[in-house]
């Protein structure tokens, strides 16, 4: 059977996207990229708004799924391409992944990827609450790593996908991490990853 | 092999909780309820916050595992005892549905969520962005639901019990949903489930 057709509706600058490039990589899949203009306002338009109600990157074409959200697909493709490498089979290890997409979602989208976009693009937002909160998380996060090599298991599994990218944003939000060594050495080993990606 | 001890810790206002206990009464699991007292801050101490370092209700204690986040739960849970009637095993499956616990995590819960939250207990937000967003989320899932019984495929799943105890948030956050008639027909059967479990 042939290859899909894939392309991945993407933005160079969207942490989210970055974390299904990285995992297209890992698992050598081959794709097109399709990028749309979100500073034009491009997502909330077709045909990114007819693939996606939500009107949002990154969205997934793969043959005949469309498929939005980056948690989403990284369970997708993981649970179809990965060979349970990356998202476990046990239930137990499903779990725990998925806690960690969800900490993703909330502890780290909520606070340092908002304060990413309100100083890149001024996205109206609290920022001293949201670069407060973000910090707790990567105390809370580094604390995790302290003796761990990877989020869950003893290799990387998507969720240091979902997660490192968005710790990787500290920088952007303006919140110190410095003196965070587990994770700093965690985000400097997912970096060295054969198939990671750089944002942009 | 006996049965493992099972505690739920819970609050009877959390609809968090509320999503793992009716997940708990389909698979007709017993458990142990643990109430966290929390407007007395008890989710931020021990024991719950060494259960849980996000300090946040659910949290089930499952024989040796301790897994905290209702969606990580929900995913544990249909996929140990679930005999894969609640979570998909395939990979286009639980894609769709991790689409849903996304959804419930982001659009519902930062908008309809936070807005009960500030209504009941005076938690600081930007009240009318949050209920307009949360309207927004209303009207993409009455879409969704527009030619479906069920937000993925025709029997309730994770994404249903993710997404439904949000939903029905919409009256607390002072959102008016009541033109969104495949909604509330949702909502109803959802209601009218053997599993379903209140609020309170």
């Amino acid at each position: 059977m042939p290859e899909p057709a894939r392309t991945l509706y993407t933005f160079p600058l969207s942490a989210n996207a970055q974390k299904v490039r990285i995992l297209l990589a890992a698992l050598d899949l081959p794709y097109t990229s399709a990028t749309v203009d979100i500073p034009a306002g491009a997502h909330k338009q077709p045909p990114l708004i007819d693939l996606n109600p939500r009107g949002q990157v990154p969205v997934l074409v793969d043959g005949d799924l469309t498929l939005a959200d980056s948690h989403a697909i990284l369970v997708y493709l993981a649970s179809r391409y990965g060979r349970q490498r990356w998202f476990p089979a046990s239930a137990e290890g499903q779990g725990r992944v998925v806690q960690w997409l969800s900490f993703s979602a909330n502890e780290l989208h909520n606070t340092l990827h908002l304060a990413r976009l309100h100083f890149l693009l001024g996205v109206p937002l609290q920022v001293a609450a949201a670069q407060t909160a973000g910090r707790s998380a990567l105390v809370l996060l580094s604390a995790h790593l302290a003796d761990r090599t990877w989020l869950v298991g003893d290799t990387p599994t998507i969720a240091d996908i979902a997660c490192a990218p968005l710790a990787a944003l500290a920088d952007d939000a303006k919140v110190d991490s410095s003196d965070l060594t587990p994770l700093s050495l965690w985000l400097g080993r997912f970096r060295s990853l054969d198939c990671f990606q750089p944002l942009g």
